[in-house]
């Protein structure tokens, strides 16, 4: 298994900052990843995707192999060419999205059988067509193994059953992942909330060897006091010396919380899908454009953040354009807001580098509560 | 009435290619100006519209008026600061909006009282009024007077009754307009298609005096032929050391047509909103980009159109970018087919400059054949 070099510059309790080295550039930690679900940041070019300080981007091999899919994808030179990004990119597995199309798909040991939301058409997704599709089709630098995501409030004994599951499949993947040069793999960690299957989880995909140890099965429903009872039970069984990645998450104060818990990757569809509907955040919290308190307000989003969606757009006319449904309203806001994310994370990494990331932690707490959703971003003492 | 500076620089028969000079920057004529109706080119930056070669841009009073309204765009400093644009803006008057309205208007001699399109809300647009919202609210560097525009099939005395009127509101509007140091006004020539009216309209206005002449009244279901035989009787009756800008034309081969018979200025929203439903004008004519022929197509849109979007991605990923309804697929297309514009405008002063303009509006005539829906380009020998 190649694992790429994977260097921590500085830790300040569990949180640690370094740089993951990828054939395809540096990725510095902790990251966050734009969501790139069909080869593209939804509204956004790469350029500006790359101008907010994204290092690497996340792509959904569900949405790919359904379209333009993975035979076409491998003719046309994979998506770092298709998608003209040409930084790192991880890719999914597809299990999540499969897994949220209830009563359109079959598990079995061998893989999923599901159709198609666009058009019904049947599809399979094994272990080896998901190592076949992302490192070949897609041509991603990290690859995620195939997993079922446990449903949010399983009992014991069926989070048991479906870890077990990602498990075998995790063997499976590496089998078939092989032998690479210049890509790596990556295991997901389930269990829901239960600690001794998060460990077995971890010590199980330990044993295999993976580039790194993602956590699945969070952001979905359990809310952020359970998010980060569950990483503090899961990330303790992670081996330190490589990276960590919290999948799908999450809102500000969720990045503040996983990084303070020793996590390097983040990804999640928050930052553009917010702004596709007229949200931003902000480090004064979020705001809704829509609001009509905005109407003749001549301020910059955020002048703090270096992009020009935060600096060079008065409130007042973003106000304009949601109200108008405007689509330069949907790329502003979620420009600024990837931009924004990218700033947050800028600033988490300094924090750590400088030792004052606690501090920082507290006073984020502080200043977005009741504005964000998550209550809790500080570790247990 | 001030004037800004027009410079002819060459000419090719009634074709010229020269600047019109204003406070905010040279136009470079002839000249295409991007419509961005809402202070938005619909889907792009204003960076992005300028990078394309962009001098001038068009906002429509009647969007402005309904919103953010006038009184409130007064307050927040204008257009151009709203909407951060620094060069010249020109504005339409509303009324051409306000006229396609059928059944939510009613026109007396003192102007048209209307109901939005929104809300039903209650509006009145006077020559006055459009002077104050274009000039004192927007802030436009070049107003339009306010007109009734005829419409296409009406017997010429409805066609002259329509054209006085337009003609008694342009004095109101010269009237109203008074001396102001940075900004200029336009009157518009209408008559439908009659050569008589066109010349007693245009003899009219000259008679008034205004900083530049506007053709209106076409691009209304009028077709090529009529509008280049309308050109054929109108130009001649507008004085040649001033401005002559067509209305709401056109598709390329009109804009061939209104450039080789001496029109100097052209508006059109075709490039945004084909752009914004799959559709690319390229130099090897126009091109549906839902096509399946472009599925696995790695040529980019047109080399030849200095514009990253017609440049940098491959049609096989447009294609897909527009099957996936993505956001990106119509901000490439609108930004390519600005920049195909402003190349084509280009493309035209420099056939001026050089005495080929004629060979090359045979060779595109021939080029776009039915391709374009526009079967004359040429004048009549």
């Amino acid at each position: 298994m190649i694992s790429f070099p994977f260097t921590i510059h500085a830790t300040e309790g569990a949180a640690r900052t370094g740089v993951l080295q990828t054939p395809r550039g540096t990725i510095r930690t902790p990251a966050f990843m734009p969501v790139g679900t069909a080869a593209t940041v939804k509204a956004l070019t790469m350029d500006q995707v790359r101008a907010t300080g994204a290092d690497v981007i996340l792509a959904n091999t569900y949405h790919l192999m359904l379209r333009p899919g993975g035979e076409r994808l491998q003719r046309l030179g994979g998506v770092h060419r298709f998608g003209g990004w040409s930084g790192p990119i991880l890719t999914d597995s597809g299990g999540f999205q499969v897994w949220s199309l209830a009563g359109l798909r079959k598990l079995t040991e061998e893989g999923v059988v599901f159709r198609s939301h666009l058009d019904g058409s049947r599809h399979q997704l094994t272990p080896e067509h998901a190592m076949w599709l992302q490192a070949e089709a897609i041509g991603a630098d990290i690859v995620m193994q195939l997993d079922e995501c446990t449903r949010f409030g399983s009992p014991h004994r069926e989070a048991e059953t479906s870890m077990e599951l990602s498990l075998r499949w995790a063997r499976r993947c590496r089998d078939a992942f092989g032998e690479r040069p210049a890509q790596t793999l990556f295991g997901i960690v389930q269990g829901s909330v239960f600690e001794d299957l998060r460990k077995r989880s971890a010590e199980g995909l330990r044993e295999i060897g993976f580039g790194g140890y993602a956590i699945g099965g969070l952001a979905v429903g359990e809310g952020h006091a359970a998010m980060c009872d569950t990483l503090d039970v899961t990330v303790p069984h992670l081996p330190g010396e490589r990276p960590r990645y919290l999948m799908g998450v999450g809102k500000p104060l969720d990045l503040v919380a996983g990084v303070l818990r020793g996590v390097d990757m983040f990804d999640c569809v928050l930052p553009t899908r917010a702004g596709r509907h007229g949200q931003a955040w902000t480090w004064d919290g979020p705001v809704n454009l829509k609001n009509a308190r905005f109407a003749e307000d001549q301020d910059p989003l955020d002048p703090q953040v270096p992009c020009p969606a935060s600096q060079d757009y008065s409130k007042a006319y973003l106000h304009h354009l949601v109200k108008c449904d405007e689509i330069l309203g949907q790329v502003l806001l979620s420009w600024h807001n990837i931009a924004f994310y990218q700033h947050l994370m800028a600033t988490l990494r300094d924090a750590i580098a400088g030792g004052t990331l606690h501090a920082l932690a507290r006073d984020l707490t502080t200043r977005w509560a009741g504005q964000a959703s998550s209550p809790r971003a500080e570790p247990a003492p």
